[in-house]
């Protein structure tokens, strides 16, 4: 992996959380588990196509608390698995240029999330590459934070409804 | 791989070339080659950094014959030597997403080159992939066909100066 992140450039998550990463992992890499934790209740996701490999489709469609859809196109770059997953949004499945992404066509974004082993559990790290200040800033104004801490936090519950 | 190729949004150009595709593979990922066949005559390469490995980093000046320099930022996706090199103008080093690239920013490419043995020689295909039929319509306006074309036969022409 050759990722250099820069503070001015990307918003970093990092917690330690007590689920095995190797359920992180399914949850992250399996569609059937996406609906469960991905976005922050009461929104929804209510389609998931996740093909993850290089190049590879990561299709999500958030359903609002109003009901209006919103399909997310990205694609994964590098997967490790159990360790790493890194996917874009500025690319489509087999790596065609996006036009825009999750985040508004200024804000186009790599994520990589890192899994490393911690006690039982797993220090959990999301990484968010922005192309701009301008991008970071408003993916921070966004709410960030806010909406990947409770979506960890929607994984953790959902972690315990499943097989250990 | 994972690419789908559309006649709607790419531009494929494939030629049998009288070179071994080791040479091809040096020429592509070597920065001292560059310069030799990159960019079609008069235009020239005065700077190439290349990490020809996956979110390594593919940078390029070219130079107008006016003088005028253009950098290119690219990244580098996948990396099979000798036989097929993907590659986008989407991403940065390190994958960070990139806010223009080679084209204007309406016109993000993801190139990927494969090269197969055809007798003594090559058969050489580049394709490119456009996020749009109006991408691709420029692209070709720009003079791809010409451009990429040119690039070819410089090629064979430098390979003819390397060691065989």
């Amino acid at each position: 992996m050759i990722v250099k992140t820069d503070p001015k450039l990307d918003l970093v998550l990092e917690r330690v959380i007590d689920v095995p990463r190797e359920l992180v992992w399914e949850c992250w890499t399996k569609a059937e588990h996406i609906p469960h934790w991905f976005v922050p209740r009461p929104w929804q996701v209510v389609e998931g196509e996740l093909d993850v490999r290089p190049g590879g489709k990561f299709f999500t469609v958030f359903q609002s608390p109003e009901g209006q859809k919103f399909p997310n196109h990205g694609c994964y770059l590098e997967v490790t698995p159990h360790q790493r997953l890194i996917w874009t949004d500025t690319l489509h499945e087999g790596y065609r240029p996006s036009g825009k992404g999750f985040l508004p066509e200024d804000m186009p974004l790599t994520a990589i999330l890192t899994f490393t082993p911690e006690g039982k559990g797993t220090r959990y790290n999301a990484t968010c590459l922005h192309k701009s200040e301008e991008g970071r800033k408003k993916h921070e104004a966004m709410g960030f934070f806010e909406g990947w801490g409770t979506c960890i936090d929607q994984l953790v519950e959902y972690s315990k409804t499943m097989r250990r």
